[in-house]
């Protein structure tokens, strides 16, 4: 596999995971309204980071502008995530800051 | 393309597109805790939906069996989606029950 | 529905359908070698189609960042497919190219 | 995250990647005509494991049925990487049924 893009592919995969988790867990929370807005951003978070991962797994010559679009979006998840207290969400957004360093540096 | 797959195809296109509008709609209702069953099947609903498409579009060895799986999916999504009164939800049941039949005569 | 979005998602839905039909066809033709970037641009493009058609049907904030870069890949993917003689090559073209401009509309 | 899923996460993840590899690698080699069966099942496999992957991430109720499906689609893929010398298709081989067997055991 290209090596260039071996860290970025996992801080991907873990955010993927970090997210369809908390996504999850906050469809099981209590009040899940006050948790609509980290569902909504968890799952498009997840899937711009599988659409990423594909990407670069198979050379696509777009893996850079796909990473670019999925670091924004981790951002935005990231941000959503943190405002929270639960232990996913708090994990979650560290996972999305994580990846979206290394898809800037990546998308660079 | 391939005209066995013409009136699946439309029916998996409908019932992604009412999928995806009730789970953006349920995200939006005062009582999101009501519509946590709502959402989470729609999501499912609508990609596995966008996966039988895709099977279809390009031929796949296994449209079928992706077919089924996606009734399956479609009779959960509709039976969930019919308990609620709002209209984007009885909406979403309809489109389920008839891409679900669909899907069921191609598998066949 | 967001009736905003009704022309670009109808463009897409028809770009996805012809960029798996050419992939299949491609990867079906007797010099596959020839085909080998179409191949990998029709998946690229099928594939980012069906996620801006989600992105929008769900009304997600992301939905024109996403289309801005689905207008990138369709102008890639048609660029590569009118070059071939293939009737499936340059129906795809086409629709990749309508996609593209309605995608850049509504990225604007 | 669930913990009765993380075996089989693992070999998807593996799977995954493999596919995605091969489905490069084959699109680069001299012969694409040979490889087109390759590509095309590279191609079903990478995007059930994902499917897979996300349902078990997500605790989605279906999981297990699209564990079954993905079993099924990773022995077929496997099946055919085998028939090739190249070392992307046998490190492929090896994979998809690492993967058809965890899909396995989890389905039962």
């Amino acid at each position: 596999m290209n090596t260039i893009y071996e860290e970025c592919i996992k801080a991907c995969i873990e955010c993927m995971e970090a997210c369809n988790h908390c996504y999850d867990s906050c469809l099981k929370e209590e009040d899940v309204s006050m948790m609509a807005g980290c569902i909504r951003l968890d799952r498009e978070c997840a899937d711009i980071c599988a659409l990423a991962i594909k990407s670069m797994q198979s050379n696509s010559p777009f893996a850079k502008q796909i990473c670019q679009l999925c670091a924004d979006i981790c951002e935005a998840c990231g941000n959503e995530c943190k405002k929270h207290e639960h232990d996913h969400c708090q994990k979650c957004a560290e996972a999305c800051f994580r990846c979206a360093e290394e898809c800037h540096k990546l998308a660079a």
